[in-house]
């Protein structure tokens, strides 16, 4: 799904069309083995994301969009294939009750699927729509780090702090804030990437770390607590992060960890970015506030793999993302553009 | 050990002296296992500490010091009895090399054994100061949760928050920055705990939680990451920790992560305070920037329990350390009293 023009390594994409059928890299199973599943319907599909084998919001919804093209290349010969894509894009849409992306990948499939009155121009427009989205997604990718990049404009080699996962992994290709240091690292201004481990999940050091060693980008993890000494150290220059949601002011839901990596950042005079697709914000919310955090099974602090780390029954604290003011962003860029200091003025500027 | 005047509970004891042997808790073992090794002899302790059986600056100082009382009584009838004690002292020092209460327990140790001539006043004298080590480390503790609750003066039931394990295990009982929590507890006026799991080593999930859980005292585990949201969200009055390294002017090197939550303690007006025994204190240096900062292996971040959760080869920061500027703190807190706003003239004025 490579923009062609773009010779540029994209990472290791965890999406693969083959026209009948999807590839995902089985996330679950990594660093350790790089397996990959095959699904051949959108059954198949919607199961892979309710599991985690595919995570990371863009590549969420560009799975949904290419399982809804699979629910029609597979409708065959029958006469009911309109309800059977309908009933696929409502079980894809149940795949993962909170994905913003998952949601805005299936209207648009949908509004294809709408315009089609034959299921041999269904199987085709879908299918095309769902590379479009692909393709678009790794566009917008590279147009986020051209706009990061002009932020930065970095006269030198530089150090960066990540949190979490946003890489390919996590999207069509190239990544959100890890393609901001894929850029850095193409143009030479890259000096060293600290990689949070991120607790619970630990994304940083299964995935990023992964994926940075892969593509032969230096990265170093540490554990989330140290974060602060790196800072102090003077080693980083911009902590460059991604977002779950962004609302009107500016304020940013992302995984639990970022709100105390702006803090810290803001501490010790270092800039703080967070890059994400224009998908990513939602106008309709006024404030960080409104945000529902969603909190997660006590196990993944008491356990690891299913290994006890803590007493059975204690009671655990687990919310799944935390809110960054705006007030702690230095910019928020999106591949329209980048909004410095974020308000309402500013994000109404851009995304209204 | 318990100060008989002292009905309170002083948590789970890690270190049980029986007169010809020492019973240490294995801490590596919990939260799954609770087993007691026997060390009859100073080889057997020394281990124990090499091993992190036994961990806590207080407990391996206590644990030394039996130690030494072990070497002289199974010297038996010896000749050599001096020898063999010397070099005792002088294993038992190699067991923790950077562990500043382990020299101060055994200059004490020394001390007693060097006005000793013979070996019957000696196994029984520094038999004798050994509990008596013991003893003053419960003391101080139950000394320091009283100058902390003079300092924080609440008025009704408070939240805290705290890091790694201060607790009874990591000293002869009670605990220090937990400690206080007990005391708080005691007096009715504690809300709730809010624990770091603590990474890499996980002691908040593994001994904290553990400590706390089995003396029913609330507490709620957390990722480290999420100690950001948790101080946003106004549930926590202050953040209490220990401390491995106090310098003349009021800097603290303690468990990684701590300098994180000074940074956070002070964005959300939330107290910082510091509780440690005065033998912490070194007034030697003048500043924290003097305080070496150990590094330990990159495996402790890359594997949990022999499970790989990170690429096999992937570089790895993981200073066991941090060190908090005295700004950001509120109060350090010793047996000998409080330190408020600490620096040079307030340090000076307690303990030089």
């Amino acid at each position: 799904m490579a923009n062609s023009s773009d010779q540029r390594s994209l990472g290791t994409q965890p999406v693969r069309w083959h026209g009948d059928s999807l590839e995902l890299l089985d996330q679950r199973l990594l660093p350790t083995e790089e397996h990959w599943i095959t699904a051949e319907g959108a059954s198949a599909v919607a199961q892979c994301i309710t599991d985690m084998v595919v995570r990371g919001a863009p590549a969420i919804g560009i799975s949904a969009a290419y399982g809804v093209a699979l629910a029609a290349r597979h409708a065959g010969g029958s006469e009911n294939w309109q309800v059977e894509v309908r009933q696929s894009i409502e079980q894809l849409a149940k795949s993962r009750p909170t994905a913003v992306n998952l949601f805005w990948a299936l209207q648009r499939m949908e509004k294809v699927f709408l315009a089609c009155s034959e299921l041999d121009e269904a199987v085709e427009r879908l299918a095309a729509e769902a590379v479009l989205i692909h393709k678009e997604d790794i566009a917008a990718n590279l147009a986020m780090a051209d706009h990061a990049l002009d932020v930065m404009s970095p006269q030198q080699a530089i150090g960066v702090l990540t949190h979490c996962n946003t890489g390919a992994l996590a999207t069509g290709g190239y990544g959100t804030a890890l393609g901001v240091i894929r850029r850095l690292h193409e143009r030479n201004l890259l000096k060293k990437v600290y990689a949070d481990e991120t607790r619970p999940w630990l994304q940083g050091s299964r995935l990023t770390a992964w994926e940075l060693s892969r593509d032969e980008i230096p990265v170093t993890l540490n554990a989330d607590g140290a974060a602060a000494a790196i800072l102090a150290s003077g080693k980083v220059n911009w902590v460059v992060v991604g977002a779950d949601r962004i609302t009107a002011n500016g304020d940013v839901a992302n995984k639990i960890g970022t709100y105390s990596l702006a803090v810290l950042a803001r501490h010790h005079n270092v800039g703080f970015m967070v890059v994400a697709p224009s998908s990513t914000v939602d106008m309709t919310l006024l404030e960080g506030a409104q945000i529902p955090i969603e909190e997660r099974e006590g196990t993944e602090i008491r356990e690891i793999r299913g290994i006890p780390l803590a007493p059975a029954g204690v009671e655990v604290f687990n919310p799944v993302f935390d809110v960054t003011p705006a007030n702690l962003i230095d910019a928020i860029v999106t591949e329209k553009g980048a909004v410095l200091k974020p308000d309402l003025a500013g994000m109404k500027a851009l995304f209204a």
